[in-house]
């Protein structure tokens, strides 16, 4: 790529791929193997992912990023005057540029959010809210967990959330790009956060926690099995080389790499955080539940920051930014950026 | 994954990735890039793409496989109230389980086919219709090369289909799956096989010819260029960790892969052609034109031979077979499946 | 409008509303009501035509037009991955600009076509196709009865394809733009031809029939029913002052109106035939099975006749044109039509 | 329909056909006409509403209803990339079942909202805002006059509201459901009214303001007609026996039926507030602008009322109801329903 290679917080999609993803898809580059899954490797791999989630008989379906596994539960789980209710920092609402609604038809209801939180009263008002042939009928919550801003529902939120759906007939469905990263912070296993939210689908990360490629949407309700074959092809998510995202699941689970990825760069983030809240000019605006750190400062530090690292401005009025740790984020790559940090504010 | 790898014709998708494929890949996972396309390399390898394909300026939209590539392309072409002319053997038609009604609201309007290829007279009395408001309007004229049938149009078919077309107000959409193939079997480049064709946008193919998962949408006509990096996102084709999409490229482009990759996949088929095509109870119905033999024999020696090779029955109804050849088919494959065809059928 | 109104066989939309329609709109004139279909008015002729249907228990959902009756029912009985199997003739398939497509969808199936009717063998070869998640899932029939060709199914036939159709899942939707007008030419009742084919969703054609707007989706399976008036809102087919459209179904089953339009209409085709198929220069393409008759004329007689009373061209290839009749289409319109004919073409 | 025809309150759409309306309608319902618009009169009564809305050269196209007229302007106007800006209470947000969403594929970005009015801060908020592929590129405007709380947008802040949409190259739809009622209010003419909002796409209401069903979709800006007609029909909004709906705005705009029916229900509206803003246990909300009128009252009140008088209740939160006039509202139906008012909550 380039002579020295770039470090940053930008994203954790900036981070490699971890080499023993790369290792699994070089030992699984041997012989001939039908496609779209239909080989027994992905069934396998399919197998381990759904029982690491606690229900070994759910069923598991392998797509390419997170915008298509979001968009697939939609239309999965939601007939056409149906709605989703979501945060309003929810990917699915900023992020991925009309999709639920071209791509899925799909309305969503944004419900009051707190640190990109769903509140439960939010929740409330909307599904208390009388229906008719005039509006969409709420059929679907999802929660983004760990969020877009980097904070946590505890599981005593999720199971409050998840009951108060379920009992006005809501399915509840989690945006896991993070779910290994909250799961990593809240100090249970993968099984024990999706048992915590109930959740009936979910789209569980794989990119941004060291995969090159590769997500899946985990379908616990079986009344939303059939047709989901047809339904993920359609939804353009259906690699035709399965074994090659099977494969990077496959390293994934092995040997908890999921969870050594995710607790280090939950490590890193606070690390960070640790470094850089006590400086002048540099004001953290919630502690890191996870792998990012939000943060204020003001224009031109931030402007001599990103000539060095790369990271997102979050808020252009606010000035608030974010920076986002990853599986290879380093020790050193955090005391460089902490260092340029102070040198910036102080030069401000 | 097994103990003694399985080989097979079922598709050129059940092949492995190529060395130097995941040697590209292995080479661009160093360093912080940021993600969706916005890193100097994957800018650099949409050039590479774009120039081998004879235009330079041409805009290069990688994407995740076939069916995104070509919904995608639909979806930059048409107007709601327009339709696209397809063969009726076009993927599109017959293998996309409806995406591209069903995500690009579009109409297929079916020409006439012959052995896989739209014919000039079919093309002809489509556009000449009469349009009025109760119509779709054909805008655009697909067309799949090499074919679903194995087949090629030539240079001067392409030519005569792509003028017509375009005298009409439709632009040219080629399905290049196996563009790669097809080049290699004509005897071009890949900017000459594209110049043949006028084509306005191109679903260029990388699945199929030893990449991992990878296609690349190629849009020539400049008209169609806005709006189409939110339209990729929009239609769940924008990998975030984009490098090692285009490190795959980079290696296709990379002392002839792609060339020599397809003509091997091509000499395979051949090769399996001639080794058949004299015995008793096998009738190949179309000398292969690039990496796909088609045969009809009778449905004892089929199942016979499928308990040891994987490959797919085309025709329910007819009994014929796709033996499909890819990158990695060996001259030992294909003796050993000829002598197992020739038991096979001797059995029956 | 004009100083001499015109007189044509366009089609029989070119034709005026019955004047005791108009007088039940005036009569339904009174008072406030609530809007959408919820007044008792509305639920009382909905049930009426349920009743004249067959089934008192049907939904019915009165709708605006006819595109808008077939997309409502593709929407309700159709998964994203499903398809309807239609003749190559359906309005949904020539006539309806892409609208199931882009607003519902759907792909639609083409089946084998004869004179405007699915064959049995046609239906019996999309429905027994083996079908994997690459290809849509047949799960409607729809067929138009009379059809768009002036033809009409026998009972038995509508039988023995519905039969078919559900025995493979599929369910069963008629097209009955011209329901009233086949129902009159088979000498049976509106329940007797719903019950003949099995119909699960019905599009019930008011204003070919002498209504102003107004055409009904009458749902027998119910199954579908939930949703259906979200679905009726979201497809835009919702009308707030919904007691007009009630009045004129109202006037339409009272003292069988809507069996006099149609026998009316259909003998004055029958008149048009007899007058014309001894003419030299005119051949009639098939015996008039409902209101309209096929023939085909030399372009100079064509256009010379077309001076004077407005018809379609059907076939812009065979030079086939449509001549249709009405419900106000008098025994002197077709006198004067037939003189006419006779001088173009002796003129040409 | 009953023998003592109820009054009330629900909705100007839950009054009657003015008498006139209908009598256009028996006028025009002579002799054969073309169906679909293509008929002199039709086209002569399109360019009486063009000439009246003050640019004789606008397209205008009549469709069923407010929903279809909202969801044609949309599609009319964006890419499937782009959004339409919408107040919080817009119908198109809270009344239309996910149309927008599920037939259009739009997405509406909800701006600062205050008295059912778009701010200016608010508008400057989100068009201001950076995009990228990841966000929906706001590209539309939609702004209802009068507004769904009976409020009215100023001429200068319609001025401001366009000039500013315009500067960041987004266009102008109005719902104007209730448009002539805004003119009334305002003391100008439709012309005017329509000249302030530098309106690129109406949605002009007749329905609500004495017809029987008809709107219009009235396109200002060249640059949208391509393809309009086409995709009226695809959006389901395409009348076969045209002339009826042009009869009804012919009647409309004769003798400024439009404005004495408007005038009158506000007057009724005003009349209304006047009589009950005295009484205790009565809250009006906002003084009325239009024809209707907000007020606050207690639930046993409010049931005792509805037994007599059909209204909604508005915000089932705040016990907010909505008492609407509208064209056939009487002075003796506003006397009978105060004293009614007076009496329910002095028995409350």
């Amino acid at each position: 790529m380039t002579a020295t290679p770039r470090r940053g917080f930008a994203s954790d999609n900036a981070a490699t791929v971890h080499p023993r993803v790369l290792e699994a898809i070089a030992a699984a580059n041997v012989g001939h193997a039908f496609g779209y899954g239909h080989d027994p490797y992905t069934q396998e791999v399919e197998r381990r992912l759904a029982t690491a989630l606690g229900d070994p008989e759910a069923s598991v379906f392998f797509v390419f990023n997170g915008s298509g596994a979001n968009v697939l539960s939609l239309r999965a789980a939601l007939h056409p005057w149906e709605a989703a209710i979501v945060s309003a920092t929810a990917h699915l609402h900023t992020d991925e540029v009309g999709a639920p609604e071209a791509v899925a038809g799909a309305k969503l209801l944004i419900a009051e959010t707190v640190e990109g939180r769903v509140t439960l009263d939010g929740l409330r008002r909307l599904v208390e809210r009388p229906n008719d042939e005039h509006a969409v009928k709420p059929a679907l919550l999802s929660l983004t967990q760990a969020t877009e801003w980097g904070t946590l529902y505890s599981l005593p939120e999720l199971h409050a959330l998840a009951e108060l759906a379920h009992a006005h007939r809501l399915r509840v469905h989690v945006d896991g790009a993070r779910f290994a990263n909250a799961a990593a912070a809240l100090g249970v296993s993968l099984a024990e956060l999706a048992a915590a939210a109930r959740v009936d689908l979910l789209s569980f990360g794989g990119t941004k926690n060291g995969l090159m490629v590769g997500e899946a949407v985990v379908v616990f309700d079986r009344a939303l099995v059939p047709g989901l074959l047809h339904l993920r092809k359609q939804t353009l998510q259906l690699a035709s080389k399965m074994r090659y995202l099977a494969a990077q699941f496959d390293a994934l689970l092995t040997d908890d790499l999921w969870l050594r990825n995710a607790a280090h760069a939950n490590a890193m983030a606070r690390r960070l955080h640790d470094a850089v809240a006590g400086i002048d000019g540099v004001r953290v605006t919630r502690p890191p539940a996870a792998n990012a750190v939000f943060a204020v400062l003001d224009r031109t530090a931030r402007e001599r920051l990103q000539r060095e690292f790369d990271f997102y401005e979050w808020d252009d009025v606010s000035g608030e930014v974010r920076w986002m740790c990853s599986w290879d984020t380093t020790e050193g790559d955090i005391d460089a950026f902490a260092a340029a940090i102070r040198a910036a504010v102080a030069a401000a």
